[in-house]
């Protein structure tokens, strides 16, 4: 029995019927394609290629099991807010695919919850198969049953069209995303 | 003794003498200005004007002291996360400023912290004391103190000039902001 991040029921109730056309041919959360599994983070997921896989992204720097281990049991800790969501190719056990919904809990609009879209990576070798779409899709599903008001990502100029296609906006004098690095 | 939502010392321990030259007259979060004091949002906020001060900035919607007393345990009870930071002016008791520094804990960058600025508000009446700069700027070095690899914020086109002021920026090729809302 694996240790998950979060209960993997939460995606198997997320309704595709409404988002099917996005997917050509047709794939889903509970139907990703030929031995592919979308399910929660887990801890064993270091194993599985996890860390390898977010340097595809940006810059991981050195991870050590222990250091994931207690990130993975911190967010674990925190009840409905880290949602990180992979896929596993079921033939080699490697994780292949990645992103995250990360639930904010607000006064605002009524004690609502804000879904954010972060550090969304499909592995070179898994490109072309609408996985991106896929994953970044059961995110949108899964931050609408944890009744977030709005879900919102910040992007690279390149990724634009991807989002936009996905129902993503860049509202006309609120698209603004301002930084501050400090190493 | 006030229920805070955080340590107030993690305030007291603030460095302000990098940022002296942003502010004339000198002000800083030990000394905010006559009779005002900065401090984390407490659970008795909620009878000093909190939720109406948050309807300043956006729709608030109705929220009952029950509501925010929930919201409130909740937000504690995450360790490291959500540092609503409070104006508070003593002459009336009222909560007269606020703005949150939120904290994600993330895989990448070896294990690091991101910090997101939230939910800026001054009241109308205290315009113009630099109270604007003197909570984002809080909020910043507090990011710091807790070991955020970066901050950012998302915001409309007329607070650019403001945020850049205080050292944001928008980085070109990779600035921008998306939204999908549900309600």
């Amino acid at each position: 029995m694996k240790n998950f991040l979060y209960d993997p029921a939460c995606l198997e109730v997320l309704d595709f019927s409404s988002v099917e056309s996005k997917f050509n041919p047709k794939i889903s959360v509970v139907n990703p394609g030929p031995h592919l599994v979308v399910r929660p983070l887990s801890l064993s997921d270091f194993d599985a290629g996890y860390i390898e896989l977010l340097s595809q992204l940006t810059e991981v720097g050195v991870v050590t099991q222990e250091q994931f281990i207690e990130r993975f049991n911190e967010m674990k800790a925190v009840p409905k807010t880290y949602y990180v969501t992979v896929i596993e190719d079921k033939t080699t056990g490697e994780v292949i695919g990645s992103g995250t919904l990360l639930v904010e809990h607000k006064f605002i609009h009524g004690c609502a919850n804000r879904g954010r879209i972060e550090d969304v990576v499909i592995s070179d070798k898994y490109r072309g198969k609408q996985l991106g779409k896929l994953i970044v899709t059961t995110l949108v599903l899964l931050s609408k049953e944890v009744n977030c008001y709005k879900i919102t990502l910040d992007c690279r100029d390149e990724m634009r069209p991807f989002y936009e296609c996905l129902g993503f906006r860049k509202e006309e004098t609120n698209s603004n995303f301002m930084q501050m690095r400090f190493s």
